[in-house]
């Protein structure tokens, strides 16, 4: 029910990633009515064993605080929905919705796997590999920390690793820590402190330091940071992209001939357009959960929520939660064992 | 001396820093025998009335500590033009060096302004005010001070207001705390403080939180973080607009037929270009210091460094230094009559 558009983009998404993914089943979780009457009006066919209604008669709204949410929206098909995770009726939540919200109650339902003090928000980010394809980065936290220790930076890092590993793939993500500069004297203290646990252990490939502009040119699979900095990076990064996209489309529509031109570079300007498309990109993983939940941009149309699904539909193929929990005993006990 | 490029950048845009500004002098501080040979290499005419050579034997390195630059480097280039702004014979000092070796010396040689704790570096960005030319908004700080407490960003807000005001000429300048939200419960401690402090005092037109895409959308004249932030939030929107920048290149030099619609698209290409140019935002101020310390890009060229050094011509016209000393005793005679 959430997000900027609702059940209008999140009702023909959920059909789409039926459609393309056959082992796919779905539970839209909300007002049955609007469900219902979204679904008739997809007027398209589809496989009505794999998509049931789930009621919900509340809904948190965009600016409610997560403290009002998690206390007198108990039938909000955001609670709901990570209800039925708590309940194994689902592998996996998807939401549109308030993040703090979002963030608030999977942690009170779903709770904190062993070793994991918070939750983190991880993103995944375009970067140019000087390929054809762009690649990927994951980065985390992008928002639900701020104010982090080295200890919390540190368990960023290794469920940044252990997602990236396992859902892109990479037998041995390189994992940076986001800091002023690459040398060692560099960096607040809680840097610094995450950058001596990570260097003490091998449970994962930890690179060293790396900068802001290193973050979109491949040199890591993973970049953490505290949450505040996360947030800042990634909506400077989105600020200046509109920026330059509003300059160009200015100054292609400036005039008759500038019109003209545009209209022959159509093809060339759409194929930029697709590379760096965020849509392929949103679906953020709420980590450290003992569940699944992925959180999608509130302004993410049909695409976008779709890819949101999918990137759900992966971890739990992938079971990323007990993969994580078990990298982290490993840790723990190979720290006691010292 | 400094920067990726040294004299062979620094001469040409001296003399063309000469050339557009009649009132201008300038202090070449460096190793006599490579300034002077650069010099001659341009075999172009010059006032030589205005321009003097000063003898430095030794360079502080790219790479060196601050400290070691501080203790060791007695006869550096960078020192020395520093030396000759704390003895009033230059107005201001300009540097593509070492930045935390720029800013140790700067702050032990030139001392900091009463009321000021720390030094801020402020760049300019570029906005999109959705006209025919780029606005401008004032960030500091972007790297000097890791682990600032509200009262620092307090100061930083007094000093990039009345940069803001003297040099952009814009009245009342909007100062905006960076944030990862604009709800006034979100943020870390320093950030809260600051908000506090800011909404106490009308010595700044403080506008409240901004986040990370507004920055480059024109929403304050002057955006205050603390270093780590700020430096990331730069440092990460370099990294993208390099990479949406790879992306058109490589998808217009594709084939035959993009680079023929490359070549018709040129004029509007370098349109775009010239809009975004870095160059002509180029030279940071170091503030808070009892003197003007400019710090170019690293690897700015000459059109760059031509800029850093209006920048400094700028400052000392309109009296910087002064002007926030006499800011910040306004405010402290303030608070302590409360």
């Amino acid at each position: 029910m959430g997000g900027d558009y609702g059940p209008s983009v999140v009702v023909p998404a959920a059909l789409d990633a039926l459609e393309s993914h056959p082992k796919l089943s779905l539970i839209l979780v909300g007002d049955e009515t609007m469900l219902s009457q979204q679904l008739a009006r997809e007027s398209r066919s589809y496989d009505a064993a794999r998509v049931s209604l789930h009621h919900a008669s509340e809904q948190v709204k965009m600016d409610e605080s997560p403290a009002a949410a998690l206390r007198f929206k108990k039938d909000s098909s955001m609670r709901v929905a990570i209800n039925l995770v708590k309940t194994k009726e689902a592998h996996a939540c998807v939401s549109a919705g308030n993040t703090g919200a979002l963030m608030a109650i999977a942690r009170f339902v779903l709770k904190m796997l062993p070793g994991i003090d918070r939750p983190a928000i991880v993103y995944s980010l375009p970067v140019n590999v000087g390929q054809e394809k762009m690649g990927r980065v994951r980065m985390l936290d992008l928002g639900a920390n701020v104010d982090c220790q080295g200890e919390h930076l540190f368990q960023f890092a290794v469920m940044g690793s252990v997602l990236a590993g396992a859902i892109d793939n990479i037998p041995n993500p390189r994992v940076g820590l986001l800091n002023i500069g690459s040398e060692a004297i560099k960096g607040s203290e809680a840097v610094k402190e995450a950058a001596r646990l990570l260097s003490e252990t091998p449970i994962t490939n930890y690179i060293g330091f790396i900068e802001g502009t290193d973050i979109y040119q491949g040199k890591a699979d993973v970049v953490v940071c505290d949450g505040f900095v996360g947030n800042v990076a990634l909506k400077s990064s989105e600020g200046v992209a509109k920026m330059l996209i509003d300059v160009i489309r200015r100054e292609f529509t400036r005039n008759f001939y500038t019109k003209l031109v545009a209209l022959i570079a159509m093809p060339i300007l759409n194929a930029i357009r697709s590379r760096c498309d965020p849509s392929q990109y949103n679906g953020a993983s709420l980590l450290g959960l003992n569940g699944i939940v992925i959180k999608s941009h509130g302004n993410a149309q049909r695409k976008g929520f779709k890819q949101a699904i999918i990137e759900a539909m992966l971890e739990v193929e992938k079971n990323i939660p007990e993969k994580i929990g078990s990298e982290v005993q490993a840790y723990l006990g190979e720290s006691k064992a010292v």
